[in-house]
């Protein structure tokens, strides 16, 4: 089973990454690995680390020739602005100076909570890890994990749909489309107007010392029917989506399909009827391949029902809070005299929410490749792929 | 660790559950679990199937002389339905019959996908499993769980926020307060007004053989500062409860505190910011009890910062779906000739969307019991006990 | 992933299990559970329980028409002891009468630290779970796992090797011929001479009021190679065994292949040279269906290498301690009196070794029923064959 | 829960670790961890590799100032004899060079299951993981783990038992002063006469390109009791000891207590009688801390009944094999030839169960804490102390 632990605080050393479960012979390049990192850094609204940190990954096992081994990937990358971090994060108990502790506690944060749980003096020792800097490793896992996908025509493709309230049009738009007009956008949208409205509106908000959400859609493509499972509560596809996206730093909201929508209208309006075309079973290209001849003519409900994904596009979109770090302070307390203060203030974006799209294609990508993995076993990509075609063969033979 | 498993057909002989990693000591009263399976029994627009079942809950194991053991309770619950069905759900080979079978997939359930996922050829074998009749076993479990958290003065509530669009007004009313008008509703709504309109729209789908969903709330009081954990993607506490709602049936969305709203708003308007005040430490009721002095004026995280319970109340809410089985049916396929046809009718409601609000409590209660007793361990309700109130004194001491 | 919980006190009211994971179209007979479960009941030196118990399953859910439908399957087996037990082991708090409890520890079992952990003060509230009844569940769950095995050709066979210090001679004879012998035998143990004696030493016992242990060994026939894996600790399959078996009562060692022995001696004296052979790869019969044409001459290794089935048959040992109720009582204390008493006396058995090897056989065909399942994936027996086959197929043409 | 991944080639560039659920606040030196490495990479009969390597430990996250922040713990080993390696085991598909493949599996390995199962041609993609090697890590994290235990008075040591069939004799020894004449041992046994004959026996196999296997004993001492618990299959103390030990490479056996012999004696030789004495309740130092007034005057059980600990020294012992790469190689065959021919030959030892002593103290006291932090709970060593002492208290008076 496809397992991953992060580790690193924000300005330790490196963070740290293995992935356990991971099949032989898939060919990895780390290059692309490399350019998702690359796009989590970018956005309109970034702040000043983006400028210090060009995200790369080493690979420290679990890789030979460009092929995975079967092995743990363990994944490294280096905080470069460690080098100013030295002592203040050091490993060493010589290096101890209780003077740097940060003790205003920010609103939205982990701190307050994370240092009365922790039993700790100084913030730092809690929002170095509950800093959103952890969503690297998890891009890069993810990242890893398309690899997995992209030999099955499984693709994953994240963007804006919303940002501080401005809404993004794209009727009439694939799938595909979408993704790639955001892909080119500084705000990882692929509406060139209310991309406009956007970048003004983080304009005004950095003017003003404050900070915006948003609400990104994750879409993956080409995954065959019954991935998942609605024999346990805990096997259900979209009950893993919603914890590995609600698990994002900062993300408050999560829905498939039409989500919230779904709750206002009624059965005969939402549900996506099935239809039956022999001509459907014939391949022509790509997005025919896993037909079996059902099909639908809407997607409401996002891909999965009864918690499996039932091959149309997979889509889920999560909502993600401005964020907690403001240059204007919010008010606080100080921990140690217990009077009114200024937030704590560490550097910071504007607008985080083009990133977060990013990492949302990447916790998408690594649960779908779970319950791929689970779905058709085997230890090679050659033994996985027998195993997938010949499931893609008895469905379309149903 | 808290566990559990549910298993049983929605027609089969019973329902059975299993959790494990319960405490010892902890006095359990099987009526009030038996009163939320029957709270999850109401609701204007439920069908003919709450007629014939009572669901009530039998203890199998774990609880001697009303106390939980520290051994696995094991939960029996009756499908008094069964004795129709002795012989479509037989386990025994020599009942096999597959003139019976259901061949007319209903679009949003897991009935197309199951049988291709499965390799079925009678969607009775999916849908039998994915039915919703699951949820008893889970409000089962989260009922239990309740109990566990009661002797710390936490209680975990659940109501209607909306049904089939119309909106419930609850300004000015306390969770409690809220929550005590729902629970007396035939719609499990606190705004009077709103039930009105929302039986009307009920009485208007149920002539025309159509379906509702609903938007439902479920909040968590008591809960101390440090539940969950910000240093593990898989150990935060809105990620768990996101992936336990997600995975009920019918579940589109999940949002924690103001949700989807909060990507819409600046980051000045939604953090809710830090005071101090010593009164607040001294225990006045209830309510104070964790206070550490420290408090927010506003709850716009819905209780949870960095992944954690912040000692705010939990606020959690999610979309449920129009029911997928429409008396008026969709349109679907037959799977043996592939010709067009209705799709099949299973017994129904025209909405359950009270009802998953109280599937929704209970499913809300395992997460916290999970994380309530990974932070205070201890094997008998005297030994959580004395943990607990060491860490509530801890922190009130910071 | 196939993971079971097991409930049930040992005068409950009934043993309650759920197999989750379980895949699809698997013929499943219950009399061969049954089977099983008289198996576990049988042997020379088992005391009054066994008159009383004659344990029988019951299909709660998860088989249709002697298939597995692909979900959780509970199974119920009664504890016809209860009728005795009602009061004393109620559930309900109105049936609480301390008169009756145990209060003098028994050496050997969890009585002392039992109760001082969970902060009981009756011994029985630990008793009864920690009880060796808790193995007719895992009999079941194995009996059952061994259904899942037997299309591809797997068997587990269990049988005693030494009982009391008195061994078996077993030179000459295959595994299914030893295994054949020691069915029939009342000690479970092949070699005539031997059961002589060891029937004479339990009649010594018994009449001490003493107890006996034993050896048993369990054997996998069948199991392709590369079950398991060397990559991560807790994947290995010899691992996953040790935990399997230790964890059964009364179980104090584990061996695998030659064992302790192995310590013994030199390198050259144990490991399993590696020769080749065309014409093994042609299928001559069961046996051979698996051969890659590499093959050993013996086995010393007990069919594991690097953490991973290799092909040969599965061989594992266990050391079963003397029981520890002694009808001739063992020192202890009484709990109230802390005064010096001897030790309680439940009903129990003279030797049940004969019976852990049939415990055995059941939780060694739970591990390998996981990770030949991990290895093939798949939904249904049908798909399940198919990726089977083709990995046959593959290692037949390395 | 505490949780750990290793990943990590042997001649890849470094071995990685993550240990995660690790609380706050513990002091953790470095240097008791690098001391640990050291004390695995002695033993006389280590061959070449140990003299190239010098495994020091990085700390890339969780420890800050010399205390656990309660965020993930990350090691790192750098692999000194990686630059020599940096084309064969480069992660960059343009340094593949199949020429250097190994193609002559050894017996004992996971060499030649291991390219069956994960579809490889060169057997280095399996050898580098299944490497011993990752007992560094496994030895890093114990080590760890050590430290966590250590503020509550809990040791664990090892130490050899008996090598190549020579047993130590160590009667009238504390299992502490055996570990302590051990420790100073190069065959690390406590029996002088003992360690001659060893020596001998390792130069003699030496030359005759021979290698060696032993069997070690690992003791925990100031365990409470009640770590572990009965009420599940999965929970049980001794069941995840033999686990995390038989995982070891080249481990085939494990035993608690007095083993396997226990199994040949009756349960009136065996059981550890109960007696209590008011006296033992007083603190007089460090071993009586636990103590409740209940004790033992024997220890055959080695410390677990009914799966938990019992508060005497947890005493395991586990059998290593002989390594099964020999100087004078085994019996195997080319696989590309399919001709006979020697097993490879991969830089080895001639015995290494003195190092594999080291290796099973650092899985055992890994399990250990694992126990020990579900039972205290807490997320700070200020936390758990409290939780702990309080239990101790409880325990005392019960």
């Amino acid at each position: 089973m496809l397992r991953y632990f992060t580790a690193g605080e924000s300005h330790g050393p490196c963070l740290t990454t293995i992935i356990d479960g991971v099949p032989a012979g898939f060919p990895i390049d780390v290059q692309k690995i490399n350019h998702d990192l690359w796009r989590r850094q970018q956005g309109y609204g970034r702040g000043g680390r983006m400028l210090i940190e060009k995200d790369e990954v080493q690979i420290r096992s679990g890789i030979r020739w460009g092929e995975t081994l079967g092995s743990p990937v363990a994944l490294g990358i280096e905080n470069r602005d460690w080098k100013n971090w030295t002592k203040k994060m050091s490993a060493a108990s010589e290096d101890r100076d209780e003077s740097v502790a940060v003790t205003k506690p920010r609103p939205g944060h982990a701190d307050l909570t994370g240092i009365l749980k922790y039993h700790h003096a100084d913030i730092r020792n809690i929002l170095e890890r509950a800093s959103a800097r952890d969503t690297v490793s998890r891009t890069a896992v993810g990242s890893f994990c398309k690899q997995l996908l992209a030999p099955f025509g499984i693709k994953v493709l994240g963007y804006i749909r919303s940002l501080g309230g401005i809404e993004a049009k794209t009727e009439g738009l694939t799938h595909e489309e979408i993704f790639e007009r955001a892909d080119g956008s500084p705000v990882r949208v692929a509406d060139k107007e209310a991309e406009e409205k956007m970048i003004a509106l983080i304009d005004d908000c950095k003017e003003k010392g404050d900070t915006l959400g948003g609400i990104f859609e994750v879409v993956a493509l080409g995954l065959p029917p019954g991935l998942g499972s609605h024999s346990q509560w805990d096997h259900k596809l979209d009950g893993r989506l919603a914890r590995a996206i609600m698990s994002v730093q900062a993300i408050k909201g999560v829905e498939v399909g039409l989500g919230f929508e779904m709750a206002r209208r009624r059965g005969s309006q939402v549900h996506d009827e099935i239809f039956f075309d022999p001509q459907r079973m014939v391949s022509e290209g790509k997005p025919m391949i896993l037909s079996t001849g059902f099909y639908r003519r809407s997607n409401n409900s996002g891909g999965t029902e009864g918690g499996m994904s039932n091959g149309a596009p997979l889509v889920v979109r999560a909502a993600m809070k401005p964020l907690s770090t403001l240059m204007s302070p919010l008010q606080s307390v100080d921990l140690r005299s217990k009077q009114p203060a200024d937030a704590s203030v560490e550097r910071s974006d504007v607008c985080s929410a083009p990133a977060a799209a990013v990492v949302g294609e990447a916790v998408v990508a690594f649960e779908v490749a779970v319950v791929f993995l689970e779905k058709f076993g085997g230890d090679s990509l050659h033994e996985i792929r027998r195993n997938f075609e010949g499931y893609l063969e008895q469905i379309r033979n149903f």
